[in-house]
């Protein structure tokens, strides 16, 4: 490796990690353009049984703005929703894409909720440097007795 | 961004993610001098309900120290008390000072314990180069049944 | 420190981030070789009480696949264990070696089984720029009530 390729590949990499940390923050703090923004403009967002899946960065911020607007109808007050976020794990394709998995357990202030794995592929978006997620698929693992975000049984 | 930008921010970022690293494992090993290394000379560990807002170096050393010796006098054999800190978010105010977010999950050999959230003001420390915390934001989001940490109701 | 000494340093502790995500998620998916590729030809991993002291690259590997063996042969639908690993401490020795400690959860199904601590040497091989365990050591804090790798009592 070459130490061009070795720099480009030190950026990469602290930029998907970056990727992660922003959507993270963005999603438990509600701020939905921040979120959306995270994917390319035709990015998927596969939430699998538990969303469907979300084709395009318009499409996932109607369905999380509709989301929160639910919540605020059902007079819901705003409770924590903490990602943890680890094991990330990053395997570059070429020096503009990457797949990257990871694990998440939501802890709400019940305790842990649900957990689970990510599996992205990430793209460097050459208008402005960043890494957004051409597809991020999001699979739950499990949930605890008592779920607030349980499928209805 | 111009390459001597990138390569100052890398270092920052790794710098940012070492100190995070220093502090947990200092903590929960019960070194209190590399904890309070940790800050600025009057940094601020600010633990709201749960401890108050300790101003300085010396302040958090001192308390740190008095929590340790408590238990001692009270005969605890020591126990683990395992900082688990993920989903790490770092934003760069300028090249020596940034805002960090992370949370914590702390596991004793009981379990989740307790778990919360870190909000951070960190910087580069021109006499040696090292990161450290301008002050750290520690609030709890929950704790668990039985927890060893959970205030006396 | 001089840039060749920053540039090198970076590049080691991508590197070692690396090797613990390569390591967490070959292991979770049963990648019996690649987990085996983590190690140094003479590596050791150290599970102390939960299941002893495997010295050599080929130990490592024969032992993984008798596990995954045993669980095929007692017909046993492979489950999800996953391992979220947090608090990544890396302490470098030299260029070529450093220590690293982190965090461990595991999450199954049924939520979290088990959880501890990692504590790792690791070394740059020079045959590929990989970083690999010379001695990894797994020790288990605790055991959730009705843990699927609890020892039996």
């Amino acid at each position: 490796m070459t130490r061009e390729m070795e720099r480009t590949e030190l950026i990469a990499r602290e930029g998907i990690r970056d990727l992660l940390g922003r959507y993270t923050w963005a999603g438990d703090t509600g701020r939905v353009a921040d979120v959306a923004d995270c994917f390319t403009t035709d990015g998927v967002l596969d939430l699998g049984d538990h969303g469907g899946v979300l084709e395009g960065r318009e499409a996932i911020a109607d369905e999380l703005a509709a989301v929160v607007a639910r919540a605020a109808g059902a007079g819901e007050a705003p409770s924590p929703v903490n990602h943890h976020v680890s094991s990330i794990a990053i395997t570059m394709a070429d020096p503009t894409s990457a797949t990257v998995r990871s694990y998440f357990a939501v802890h709400t202030d019940q305790g842990l909720d649900h957990w689970g794995r990510y599996r992205d592929d990430v793209v460097m978006d050459p208008s402005d440097g960043h890494w957004r997620f051409a597809r991020r698929t999001v699979r739950v693992t499990g949930f605890a007795p008592g779920s607030r975000f349980a499928p209805a049984s």
